[in-house]
């Protein structure tokens, strides 16, 4: 398959959906500060998920969405042999309801709202999951992981389904639109905090909630926002989209039973933007429904480490596949680098794959050697692997004050006394150079390694890919369960 | 059994436990504003929480949470019925794990998290629950909600079940105090997001975790709080503190897995206290632990009704029943109240039970032909008994401002010419004036009249008085369940 232009997706963002679409329902005429008492936003974004019909979202939209429910997927199966998901399994399982949804990646089954918690546990635990850029919002988490534990429970074509992810990822992002970036400065964990609200939309839509009961299911999100930044550096930080998933899933649940809440979940006195935020612009929540699609924007890590590191193994992949390189070719790799390359990942000599995560020199030389830098790459294996080590200490990386955090500068010097030079302008898995789907493919397949038998592996990716034909969702769960 | 000083024991929280109590843990010199990067403001309460010793506990102030046991177990009891509780259990029973533990008030049982949940709700749907004023947290919902349905999976002694409540309150309340009233002034329902800590404190404690592991709990607790003040008026209100309840007995069980956490989620640079506060004074946490107890603080609602017309009430029962009055008697009741009584229960003419709590004049009728004030005397056909309404039309109530909101002057003028004056001072409920145990039984027996016999909740209700003695806690929860 060919490579997607997310460039062009956020352009498309900007224009209706389609000439025959319905009218999108009126924004309301809500801007900026200083509207604490304006009413109608929770109403019209639950009026807008409840009325949006499939038949509107444009086919790049929908190819957008397939793309980030196979990295939500890769993710969530390579995820689910950590520790933390370990942990949550010992204590909670003897609570546990039926045996109705996939924890993905093992055999055990929970209960419906348990498995969305461990799922988004999983899935969130490499930090390898998508971005929403324009506020760090991790989208897929909260969403998918309630959506696809529902899907087990309560049958949804595979159109239904996407649709309806479509749509839960549309409300968090828009939330997080209108609070970002005062909300996250403020010590919150937004990917939890908005993510109750994507997680809400898309259960409640397929779970058929009217109007009303979508006002209430916003009203029962926004009363158990979860994820303070201090948790960071701790298994807590991947309970958050976790626990996002389910407490969105309980809120579309009550709601669904008419447990009532507040009509101005978001925009009330009280409600979740005044409380949580110091500042707020509704017009993002409520402006252009159904015209723009925030999943358009929507981005994948390349490689399993910290993203300032990723020009430089960009760099040395593109020159290594274009010139057929190995170490034994090599004399020297000089880098010049953005400050905070050296800042962060200055480590000269790793000794374990933890270490080898911040190390520009280890991470260039495993790029050249390996051509990749997934998950089972930083490895204490490779960490004390001769051919790489030999090279890395043949690494130099120079601080460039005019090379951008998304750029590298990197020559290669061969012993044949060629040299080789590549600038970087855009990483890989930015939005001007966004991850091809070969590479999301190949991602996904280092990623469910180990886990999953590799024809398995490749059956579940072609799922993902043709999930719109579906006739129920949850063949995805099971297909992502160990046979 | 006699009246209960709270007086007493509110002076009684400043003076050491006993003179052979080992040293409190030192407090920590933090103090106010500005303290952000303090450090060990968590671990110190951990440590107080996981070190402390029922022995240590004054019986005076185990005599309080005797009384605070009863009173929540009456409002749980009494609230099970209520439409709220049928709508959390037909959304959320199909998700429900084993039937380890009771729903009480109904023959359902549901696992530990769904049953904390549910008491928690069914405790505060009449708002008729406990209240400690310095905070207005309403303490025992999420405490003993969380506490109650874990003593059915892990037994545990009735003094083991009391003391770990003791300890909830306390850390719930101090939190409380630390932050009141910035954080409930920003539009946080304090409940539940001070009550998450309670919950996970006592629960943690009956797990037995480690001084670690509280931290750990502690951390977990702070990244899921529940309630803003927007859901006031609905359902979601009273799901506050039984999600409270779940959050913090999910804390605790996850920490008791080592599942990680943050080491300051009270006092980091993005924790609780930070994040959800614009003020905090971290001494009002870490000062003088186990010398002081805020279950001694706690007050409990006398009437079922808006609290501004307590003294009414409370002046019409006393003259009612030191004169053996009955409405025949009477030719007028003159009463002098404070403004806000006639601006929020100025209602002339009720036509319903629930426009019946907003009408001194009836309320000051019920009280003379009652002699009581609770949850069904505020019934549909006592807004519209004939006697009742006979004298709510004789009684003139006139704003005096020198008259304060505990207070009212009360004149009962005879037939036969008699004038009956009595002005209350402090409303009964107060501190200075708590609900004797006398008055705790009869709002328990009213409040469970009709849920259980009569000689079952006159079991259950010993039981709360001697639950010290109960080999196991479990028990309490059993006998609030019809047979």
């Amino acid at each position: 398959m060919g490579t997607m232009s997310l460039a062009g997706l956020a352009s498309l963002a900007a224009r209706p959906a389609c000439a025959d679409a319905p009218p999108a329902p009126t924004p309301l005429q809500t801007r900026g500060e200083g509207a604490e008492l304006r009413t109608g936003v929770t109403r019209a974004l639950a009026r807008y998920v409840v009325e949006a019909r499939y038949a509107d979202v444009p086919s790049a939209v929908r190819k957008e969405a397939q793309r980030t429910l196979l990295n939500w997927m890769g993710c969530a199966v390579g995820g689910s042999r950590h520790e933390t998901l370990d942990a949550a399994i010992a204590a909670l399982s003897p609570f546990s309801g039926p045996a109705q949804a996939s924890v993905l990646g093992r055999r055990v089954r929970m209960d419906v709202l348990h498995a969305a918690l461990m799922n988004g546990i999983s899935s969130h635990v490499f930090d390898f999951d998508d971005t929403h850029l324009k506020t760090v919002i991790h989208p897929a988490g909260p969403v998918v992981s309630g959506l696809l534990a529902l899907s087990e429970f309560r049958p949804m074509p595979g159109a239904d389904f996407l649709h309806a992810m479509i749509l839960g990822v549309e409300v968090e992002c828009r939330i997080g639109n209108a609070v970002y970036p005062a909300h996250y400065d403020r010590g919150w964990h937004i990917t939890g905090t908005a993510g109750v609200f994507g997680a809400a939309a898309a259960c409640g839509k397929a779970l058929g909630l009217t109007e009303q009961q979508m006002v209430w299911a916003f009203g029962l999100a926004a009363t158990q926002p979860v994820g303070l930044r201090e948790m960071f550096g701790s298994m807590t930080k991947s309970f958050h989209p976790g626990r996002a998933a389910q407490n969105g899933l309980t809120a579309a649940l009550l709601a669904s039973r008419n447990f009532t809440s507040t009509e101005v979940g978001l925009e009330g006195k009280s409600g979740w933007a005044n409380v949580l935020s110091t500042t707020r612009n509704y017009s993002e929540i409520t402006g252009h429904l159904g015209m723009s699609y925030e999943i358009a924007l929507n981005t994948y890590k390349p490689f399993a480490c910290g993203i300032v590191i990723h020009p430089a193994i960009d760099a040395c992949i593109q020159l290594r596949n274009q010139h057929t390189l190995t170490a034994a070719d090599i004399e020297r790799i000089d880098l010049r680098v953005h400050p905070l390359v050296l800042e962060l990942t200055g480590k000269k000599t790793p000794q374990t794959g933890l270490e080898s995560k911040f190390s520009v020199y280890f991470a260039a030389a495993l790029a050249v050697v390996r051509g990749s830098a997934g998950m089972r790459d930083f490895s204490d294996e490779n960490a004390r692997d001769p051919v790489i080590v030999a090279l890395r200490d043949r690494v130099v990386a120079t601080v460039d004050p005019a090379v951008k955090e998304e750029q590298v500068g990197a020559r290669i010097t061969l012993k044949d006394g060629r040299v080789l030079n590549h600038f970087v302008e855009h990483v890989v898995g930015s939005l001007e150079r966004p991850m091809s789907d070969a590479q999301l493919e190949a991602k996904f397949l280092d990623l469910t390694k180990g886990v999953l038998p590799d024809v398995q592996a490749r059956a579940l990716m072609a799922m993902c890919w043709k999930v719109e034909g579906l006739p129920a969702a949850a063949a995805l769960a099971a297909a992502a369960v160990p046979a």
